[in-house]
This record gives C-alpha cells, structure tokens and sequence, in this order.
C-alpha cells in the first residue's frame, strides 16, 4: 500500500475530499494550506508515479488564494482537483497525450472543467492520459508498485489520487479507462451514463461511446464531485436496502482467484446487510456485440481523428496507427448496422434491470500485473460503456500480492443519481461488515 | 433576384456544384479558375452582402491549386466551400461571432470541415454566424434585397450560396438556422437528424439540439455534399414515388398567404406527379413541448458557455445574455424533465410518420422581411429540430416583393439519406410541373 512519507496523515493531502471541505467550510484549514500539501506530496513522489501531464504550482496556489478569499460557491470550493489531459483547460497546455500537442494551449475550458471551476474548485494541473485515451500505455506508475501499471487511460488521474497527490480527479472512458485505473490503483471511481456527466469541449470525443468519470477516495467525495458537476445537491445514500444482482458474467474465468472471491464474499456481506442478492446469468447476446463495439469504436476513432491524421499522419502510437488502418476495410453502412445492433442491445440490457438496482461484478480480472507497457483487457469494464450504464469501482480488498482488489456495482443507464445512493448504501455496508479497509483475501 | 453582375452567367461561380464537379472531373476547369472567379464575385458584392467572417483569397487560391496538382479524391474534388464560422478550422482564425474571439485561431479542423479536405474540397472561407449561432442578427445582408434579412443564424453560408459567391457551404441548426437562412435567401438547405452528419469538434455544441445542416443550388449538391461528409456515395433520387403527408401545422395562420399557396400548389403538384398526398395534423402535443424546448435550449446554452461567462461576462449579446439570465431560474431537475418530455414527442413522432417517407410543410412564415436587426420566430422549423427529423429547403417560388418562397420537406429522424432521397424525386416532380424556377406566386 502507498506510504505517506515522512509528513504522515497529518499532511492535508491525505486528507479526502469531503473531509477538506469541512475543514475549508469551517476556517479550520485555507485552500492555500491544503494545495500546498498536494504539491508537496507530487513533489516527494512524482519522479516515480510520473502522474501529472502539466503542473504549475504557482499557477494552483492562485487559484487556491482567489478562492480563499471569496465567499464559497459550493460544498467543495477550494478543493484541488486533477484534470485529465483530455480536456481542454483555458489557463494550463492540453497535449492529449499526443506529441504534437505538447505544450499547447487551446484558450478554453470543456464543459466539465468550467463547472469545477463555477463550483469553486481548484485545477490542480492535468494528469498523465495516454495518446488520445488509447489503451496504449504511457509513464505513469502504479503508486503501490512502480513496477506495475496504474492501468489506462485515465492513468495519471487513478495513480495522482491513489498517491495522495490530489483528493479527486476525473477521467474518460471509452472501454474500461475510469473503472480500470480505479481498480488497479486502488480509488473509488464513478463511471457516468453516456450523457451523466456533460461533455462539451472534449475534443476527441467519440460521440457514441466515450464517457466520463469522477474518482476520489471514499465514496462520499463521487457524490460531492458529481453534484459539483452537474450543479445540483449531492445525493444522499439510499435509506433502503438494494435489489442486487450477482453477475460473474462469462468471463469469470478469467478473473483470478482473489477477485472471485472478492465478488463472491461481496455478495454473502451485502445479504448479510439486508439486501437481496439473486445471480442472474447474462445473456449470450452481450457477448456477441464484441466485434460491433469494435466497428463503432473504429469508425468514430478515426472521425474524431480526421484532422490529426490529416495534419499528423506519421506521430501515431503504435496503437492509434493501426486502429486507422483498421477502418480503411469498413464503410459507414458497417457503422450504422453495428450502431444498431449496440443500440438493440442497449434497449435489452434495460430489460435485464427489470427488479434490481444495482449488478455486483468484477472490475478487473485481478491484481495490477506487473509491467508498465502491456495492454491489458478491459472484459469486465468495456460492455458497461457500450450499454451506457453508470458504474463505480468499490477499492475494499487487498490481493496476495498486496495490491488493490475491487468490485464493481452497475446501475441501469441514465439513472445516476439513484446508482450512486444504492452504492453508497453497498459501500457503507461492506465496510462495516469488512471492519478493516482493504481487507486482505 | 441576385443579379450576376456584368460577367453574368459564364462566370465560374454561377455553377452549381455538381455541374462543377462534372467539369473539374473532365478536365474542362480547373479549381483554381473555379475559386478565382467566387474570389471575384465575393470582391464585387461582398460590401452589400457582408456574408464572410474570414477571407484568405491566396490561402484559398493555394488550396485550389494543391487539389489541380493531386489525384482526385472524390466528386466534388477541387470545389470550394464556406463554412460556417462557429466550425474550428485548422489554418483559419474561428471567431464564432463572439468579439473576444475576432481572429482567434484553434490550430484544429471540426470533423466536418476534416471530412471537406477528406474529400478533396477547397475550405474557402469562413462564412458569418451569429454569436454562438443565437437568433440576434449580425450584418449580412439578404443578396435578393440588401434591405430584408437573410436570416439567422447560418447567415453568411444562406447568402454566399444565394450571392453565387460559392456553390456550397454549412450551417448548423438549433432553432430554425438551416432552415430559415435557406429559405429567406432561396437556396437548398438541408437539416440532418441529430447526429446525421458528424458533430465532432463542434466547440460550442448543444448536445442534444445543434444540428449541422448543408447549402447549395441543386438538390444533387445536396446529396454530393452529404456525401462528401459522411464519406460514402451519393444517394440517387427514389425510383419510386413518395407517400407525402400534408401538414399545415397549428402555426398555419402565421404563414403568410404566398406560403400558404406554395404550398398547397406543391401538395397538388405532387400528387400528379404520382405521389400519394394525405393531409394530416399535427397533434396539440407537439406545440405544447414549446416551453421544454426553451428550457433545454436555455440549459445546454448556458452549460456551451459556460466557460466564456466565466472569462468574458461582459461581452454577450443581448439575447446571449438574457439567455444566461435565464438559467438562474432553472434546476438540473428542470432539465431532465424538459428532456424526458421531448424524448417521449420524439417517439410519438416517429409514430407520426407510419405510412409516410415525407412531410409537405411552410419553411418560413412567408418572404424575407424588411429589417437587418428583427429576431423572427422558426416556428416552421424549430419542431423539426427539437424532433431530430432531417429536412429540406426547396427554394420553388417567388413572392409579390420577389423574395423567395420556401417549401419544407421534413423525413423520419434518422433516415437522412432516403429523406433526401425522397426529397430529390419530389424536387424533380416540383420543377417539371413548374416549368420555370422559382415560379412567381
């Protein structure tokens, strides 16, 4: 597990999200105090997380001193926040991850950052994503383990939380990019419904899949950082207990032991804790719409990308390059046929919801492995983008090798809101009942 | 009706697309002469009809000449377009008629204009918008009467078509902006569903409103132009004759007695030319949603610019700042409600068109009227945008102050190509009853 160095829990930066905000709301402590703690951490331990894109400390601690002295706008004003490289930021270079972008600066902020901004939060910097949010790793570490991924794509923004770096973060998903890092790198992560989270002015967006996520530390601080972002009120755990589905899904084979059984004892304590538990298998057709997923998510890869490999042609990774080679034997009746298809499947997945609030499954097939370059399936994240459906990663288990074991709690799409109180039920109850967080398994 | 100016019709510029297209194919021109002589026209009329926001004649005249030295890479290769100037273009500045951004330059093409160079065609400028595409006028004039509107918001894009400036260009759509500019100024226009042509790197897009649209002289410019955007073959106009609905619409009043006869006239027009025409109505649930289009249209509005109100409060509109206004009133629950209502007509229309390819419907109130700076109501089109139906501006007849005269053919949402291709038989079946176009009303 990260240590937090010499400075110890007593640092501000280990503090979660919600606990600052008490703190900032009540004088205890400035949002000055609690950023410089945040750089200091990334300071310590950046060389060997490799997690931010661009940091300008100076650049935060304005921020952090403007909002110090204004009156607060919001539960989290004054809270830092990461910003992934996708998006665009009015003050700060956005690179995409892409060489040519290196240091350039677009002059605006995408939907999400300027409602960080309205809520009064600080932009902290922008964290490592890779090439366009590819599955192509880039630098960053797992804190845990330098020598193990934090995952992909939203690399930078998991491990920066993890770390202690930063409270929250957000990222993208367009297969597994927020779930996957979340639950390598040991973070809650919230996953939104296609449109649950807006995303105007991110430039690279594949309209029909790519989707946004918020991560932070407790379960607790996704409510806060949503409601910040949609500007409403954060919404409360649910009173009642949740209708749960137990879904190993086909390729429970593929999950190792530790993460089995991280679903399996999941499921036992959530009964225990009141709510119903039933296993469902799912159905053949979800499996099926693999290859259509890959059309949509080529088709429009390289739409998004008409200009770059128009200007660029020759600054592709390795992965982005084939992927627009891959196109040339498609054409747009492929791509609608495949739409279709995921758009059927969509309306099926709703039905599978019929009597449960929430599917229990795996997040990942197990513990982080070790090597920084491999690209690692996304089989237990990827479909939930496709089916649109809101999820969060639940980091409360420990595996042999002393890494993060999550599971993951999914809600039917467009209902947001109502997901992230019945898995705000989920969490609290699996904690009492775990005692101890993470519990080894 | 625009006069062509002393060298008349053997000028370039008085091609329509598709005839260009076919001398450029055969060598008869070359795109640098074809861009010359819209370079000439725009030089000549441009101070009366003030349709360009950026014009680089050698910039375009380079374009021009890459496309004459390179194999052909499409129909329309070599032939000029103007763009919308809300759409980022990689070499030209984007102002989005927004002063903070006079001459401001995003380094980066939007998917439709990456799709236009995809295409072989030569961007030739950017064509005036209203700020963020809102209903205030700016200064372009109306080529037919520098006196009377042009429309709004796609204003530049309706009059340099109409100017015989360029054969073709785009807008976007959120009211009636496609729609109403085509039909104040008498060109075709096309409104695609909401996502029938690509809406990636549309900066300050609406999501679930703004609609891309294209202009042009000819309704096979409409289908070659479509066809260059979404990369595949040009539809051919039905075989078969169309089932048409005429639809009169609760706003029928409103509709000057010019519009009522172009359209009844193109009802019976119709109907011998072999379609069947069956008149319908329109149920009261569908000027009911007016007050949910408000709210979604004000709500998304605010969230576009969210980081402009941010940076630059002061420098809206009138119109953009009661907008703003507005919103202050409104709760994301208010949003999601107004959006639950429209998705639920969607559905109902769709039901709407059982038994019909074709809606026959005014596209305007009646002629373009006197005055540059009055916001008119699209109450004939704004329905078809909240609905997500793709439609078609047929610029027939001409009124008794000889303006143009618009009828609107409107398809089933996401069944752009054969709305065009049904529009095209009835174009064709129009233009052969009336032996001259447009005809005098």
């Amino acid at each position: 597990m990260v240590d937090l160095g010499t400075k110890g829990p007593m640092a501000l930066n280990a503090l979660t999200a919600s606990k600052a905000a008490e703190k900032l709301a009540s004088g205890e402590i400035t949002s000055e105090a609690l950023v410089r703690d945040c750089l200091a951490r990334i300071e310590a331990r950046e060389d060997v997380v490799n997690a931010w894109a661009f940091l300008d400390p100076d650049l935060a601690l304005e921020q952090a001193r403007a909002r110090d002295a204004e009156p607060r706008r919001g539960p989290l004003h004054g809270v830092p926040i990461g910003v992934k490289d996708i998006f665009d930021t009015a003050d700060m270079p956005t690179a995409h991850g892409f060489p040519p972008y290196e240091g350039k600066s677009w002059g605006v902020d995408s939907a999400c950052v300027a409602a960080f901004r309205k809520a009064g939060m600080v932009i902290l910097g922008k964290t490592v994503t890779t090439e366009f949010a590819c599955p192509q790793p880039l630098r960053t570490t797992n804190p845990h383990d330098p020598t193990r991924t934090p995952g992909v794509s939203s690399s930078g923004s998991a491990a920066a939380v993890a770390d202690f770096m930063t409270p929250l973060a957000n990222g993208t998903q367009t297969g597994g990019s927020v779930i996957g890092p979340s639950a390598n790198c040991g973070v809650y992560g919230y996953k939104a419904s296609l449109d649950g989270l807006d995303r105007g002015g991110f430039r690279h967006c594949k309209k029909s899949i790519d989707t946004l996520g918020l991560m932070g530390r407790c379960m607790d601080d996704l409510l806060l950082a949503r409601a910040a972002s949609v500007g409403g009120e954060a919404v409360r755990p649910s009173s009642g207990a949740p209708r749960i589905a137990l879904l190993r899904t086909p390729w429970w084979d593929q999950a190792e032991p530790c993460m089995q059984k991280a679903v399996e004892d999941s499921a036992a304590m959530l009964r225990d804790a009141g709510a119903t538990v039933t296993e469902i298998d799912l159905p053949a057709l979800f499996v099926e719409i693999e290859d259509h997923f890959a059309v949509v998510n080529g088709w429009e890869g390289c739409q998004m990308l008409a200009d770059e490999i128009r200007q660029y042609p020759d600054s592709f990774n390795a992965h982005n390059s084939e992927r627009i080679g891959y196109v040339d034997g498609l054409t747009e009746a492929d791509y609608f046929e495949s739409g279709r298809v995921l758009d059927g499947a969509r309306a099926k997945m709703d039905a599978l919801f019929d009597g449960f609030d929430l599917f229990l499954t795996p997040s990942l097939t197990g513990e982080a492995p070790v090597g920084l370059t491999e690209v690692r399936s996304a089989v237990f994240a990827r479909l939930w983008t496709q089916m649109y459906t809101p999820s969060v990663n639940l980091p409360l288990f420990e595996g042999p090798n002393g890494l993060p074991v999550c599971v993951q709690l999914v809600g039917k799409r467009d209902t947001d809101d109502a997901m992230l109180a019945n898995a705000a039920w989920a969490d609290a109850g699996l904690r009492s009942a775990l005692g101890t967080v993470p519990k080894k398994i």
